[in-house]
């Protein structure tokens, strides 16, 4: 297999080039700090992450009974990212974290998750759960599980899916009862499914974030409410206490990300099971929406930095592989596969990057909250299906080789597909995307977005006068799908607005993508007119934004006629 | 998991009623004898092959001392297909087979390929090895081998692939020597890689179909000859003899088919290897392609089969699964997906049988053998492509359940992803396609089946006026691209016309699938107008040619635009 490459000109100029975001004073971060911090977490992720990955996917996760153990290479690796304080990275100080950029946590992270998606499972779902805890946990709370979580000794889940409450979170049946004289601590019953991280021996006490209902609650989403659920009883001296009755009792076998643990678990089998109100009662769906909008940015992720992996991989192969006496990239078919693969990988990551971005400047000015949650599905959905199919096209590229496992290649594709449907699934994406961030405000923020790419179409050089026709043209595509949706949803035909959902985010997200690397390559050029740069770099970028404009905006069109064309009511149709 | 379920209906709509198969009055068929074969060959594979599908997967193969072996469950299932008289099906009289036509005895092997892709391909490159050697093997190759294949004791492969000669079939280095006093009988020598059912204890002899050099060959392909190079060696009384020094060294590990052997076969490592000319000295490569253009034919069944069935267990899940307190199905993306993997399933199902039938129109009228070989590499590319497509999808219908290995449907991700890859990787099929098909003849044969497409289409009924005018707003898209490759191609710029090769080759394949659909739809229409056949069935037959114009037409404006606005000529560019 080819050797781990991570492409560091592309994310450096990403972040200190296109998006400069030691622009966000409070970090008091330069670019040389940037690049400090980027250059050596990637190493840390070539020596300690990227050679666990082949070996956990093959050994997998194994029942014992102590419980769920993880392949044993994870441990060094996961003891290693909380003590040279990469999980802290991030954070913010009060916790013990280390402030940096939002944009450049995340491309740290999305090292980690390019090279083993599996095991970034652990971290990240443990991420996710202190985030809940941090921001709406009361002091007991954060006072018990804080430290302890920032530095590795306890790990954390989201506890949602039931075997009937799927995309369905509403219809879930687990219950929380009020304990007497306990304030805050209920007794909870229940099993979950497909709950990742659910248990391992990666951490001495796991704390399960767990959405029940309490006695007298209303039906749906609004009826329920989190608890924070430890695997083991907490103790006044913070040792690891006794059962809290949970239990996983099976995980699932899948076809990738075998070193992760997707537990059944069960809650209070013995009635002996305590959950501590995690904010308000009946706000368990908002709060944990804090988590759920962390974990789909992650999902894009995983599906943006496997692709962008496995295109690094792909470029070494095809650059050494010799057939009709030339190596094979030299084949125009595959020259253009390749080309098609960085400009999809690059610009998913800038879509992500970008979208980092914006976390640090909806804390600055709220306004940017809209946008923020406008780029999370697209990030989440559309990142998760190109970067499967970028991996699809890496195992093409490679031939039968890339057919087996020796390879290493085929993992990405096994890998990447879960995350077009956990954390809900791409249509339900969709449907978030289209109802409540496009309708739901009249579309002011879309309108927006659509300014921001006019504005930066029109500051576009001479050199891109194709590239700005082919943009424009998607863009009145894009107009004509929004006119007819906007015009079903008016008259409140719900089926041939939502049947129109999943065409409409691909489109948006399209638009969004090449308006990043139209951004980049803006930049690019100037630096190019002015002598700065690695030359051969910033020619890269002006290829990428050619290529996406060429090969993918026709898809827009595409897209948009799928909407629009789409003579009935599918409703109406039976399958 | 769900039920196995074909849909019979449309096979036999397809058969019976679109391309009346019985006209080939040779075979002495009609409607109803092809109605028992296809319900009978369908019970005998829900029963027999589709039980060993899961855990021949999950079992694999294994090497022991005697050889590979393969899961245990695969030695009735290969039996009872012989018994049965399946392996037979489509055979001539004079070999013992029982003659069908083409696209029955397709539609027959399609079940079996379906229900377990990994277990046909014993079968399945038996069949092809049997043919090149009763096409044009000499008489004592085919009393040696003829009974023994067609009655399953003995097997065969084909042995193209080496290390370094891939889609480079004419880099391969391995050698035959004559044998001194024993005519056509060669010493053969080399490794082959790749070799799909290369060695298994199903068979008590295999011929492999081995491509070497002779002394003095020239370079490349036409230096190349073909041998049978049986794995024990031929006595006369048929028993089986020594072993002629060939060794399955190893097998890959895969990401599917995990019950098909691909082995590392070396031949001749001891120089008691001998193989047995077929037909004539540097032949070799016209000769494998009797083999290569069945196998094609196949690889696009993979597809296509595979996606069928995956949808018929995908509509089951989707219409049980209730979320939002109604069956899944009900939710308008979810619908829209379901019509979109129909429509495109059955499409395929529908090139794939017109394809076989075009088989039996060649062997009536040579005039048709250029149809054939145009629409083989259409078949082959286009339905293994949207296969993996159309069972990623089913997996996504599933939500967590279809990432799991327990629902059965991951699996049809993992099996149908080789079909893109083997006998000629898509990119080949797409080269093969544009320059051998299409500009070799001058456009010949494309315009006639343009032709037909518009004689169909005008043959429409009005009401579908509107799907007329997708369909020839893509037609008037695909001769925008025809004009600039045709352009390319006479300004000798072979690399601005071989990037073009894939894309070209995808929208061709819609255009023609698109028209295949519309055939039927005309015949299911008139059958609706006239009160015969079942309503609900003929009805979503017109459902999935509109759906086919509306949601995958436009992608050949898009592959057009792709084609045409590369701005620049990708060899140019370095990635």
């Amino acid at each position: 297999m080819a050797k781990y490459k991570t492409d560091q000109d592309d994310i450096l100029f990403t972040l200190n080039d296109v998006l400069n975001v030691s622009r966000h004073e409070k970090y008091g971060f330069d670019k040389n700090s940037v690049k400090e911090i980027l250059i050596e977490q990637d190493k840390w992720v070539e020596n300690e992450v990227w050679p666990t990955r082949e070996s956990s996917d093959a050994e997998g996760v194994k029942m014992t009974e102590q419980g769920v153990k993880v392949p044993e290479n994870l441990h060094k690796a996961t003891r290693g990212y909380y003590e040279m304080g990469w999980f802290a990275l991030g954070m913010p100080e009060s916790v013990g974290g280390t402030p940096v950029p939002e944009a450049l946590a995340g491309a740290c992270r999305a090292l980690g998750i390019a090279a083993n998606t599996a095991w970034s499972m652990y971290p990240g779902l443990t991420k996710g759960a202190f985030s809940v805890i941090r921001m709406v946990g009361d002091d007991y709370l954060k006072s018990t599980c804080i430290e302890k979580m920032i530095t590795g000794q306890w790990g954390g889940t989201m506890c949602l899916t039931e075997a009937g409450a799927g995309s369905d979170v509403g219809a879930l049946k687990s219950t929380a009862k009020p304990i007497e004289g306990k304030k805050n601590w209920y007794k909870v019953t229940g099993t979950k499914i497909f709950i990742s991280s659910g248990e391992s021996d990666l951490y001495e006490n796991n704390i399960h974030l767990v959405l029940a209902r309490t006695p007298g609650a209303e039906e749906g989403t609004k009826g329920i409410s989190l608890f924070a659920v430890p695997r083991f009883k907490f103790t006044e001296d913070g040792s690891v206490g006794e059962s809290n009755d949970v239990k996983c009792t099976s995980f699932e076998h899948k076809m990738g990300i075998h070193a992760s643990a997707t537990c059944v678990m069960n809650f209070g089998d013995n009635d002996n099971c305590e959950g501590y109100l995690v904010g308000k009662e009946f706000e368990g769906m908002q709060n944990m929406f804090i988590m759920m909008n962390e974990a789909r940015l992650d999902c894009g992720m995983q599906g943006e930095a496997q692709a962008n992996l496995a295109f690094e991989l792909t470029r070494q192969y095809v650059n050494e592989r010799v057939q009709f006496k030339q190596e094979i990239v030299h084949h125009p078919d595959v020259k253009k596969m390749m080309l098609k693969m960085r400009a999809m990988s690059r610009g998913m990551r800038a879509l992500i990057l970008y979208t980092a971005d914006v976390i640090d400047m909806a804390h600055e000015d709220s306004k940017y909250e809209n946008l923020l949650g406008f780029l999370t599905p697209l990030c989440k959905s559309f990142c998760s299906e190109q970067g499967f199919n970028v991996s699809v096209d890496a195992v093409q590229a490679h031939g039968g080789y890339g057919y087996c496992t020796e390879y290493g290649v085929e993992q990405f594709v096994r890998d990447t597909k879960i995350a077009t449907i956990y954390e809900g699934t791409n249509g339900i994406q969709a449907i978030d995307y289209l109802t409540r961030k496009v309708l739901k405000d009249q579309g002011k923020t879309l309108t927006e977005v659509m300014e921001m790419i006019t504005s930066d179409l029109s500051k576009s050089e001479a050199e891109f006068a194709t590239q700005k026709t082919q943009f424009e043209r998607a863009l009145g595509a894009a107009q004509k799908a929004i006119g007819f949706i906007t015009e079903k949803a008016q008259a409140k035909n719900m089926s041939m607005t939502l049947q129109a959902a999943k065409d409409f985010l691909d489109l948006s997200a399209h638009l969004v993508v090449a308006w990043r690397l139209l951004s980049a390559a803006n930049v690019a050029q100037s630096q190019l007119t002015s002598g700065e740069g690695n030359k051969e770099y910033l020619e890269s970028k002006i290829v990428d934004y050619k290529i996406y404009c060429s090969q993918y905006l026709p898809q827009v069109w595409a897209h948009s006629k799928a909407i629009i064309e789409a003579e009935e009511d599918f409703s109406l149709l039976s399958v």
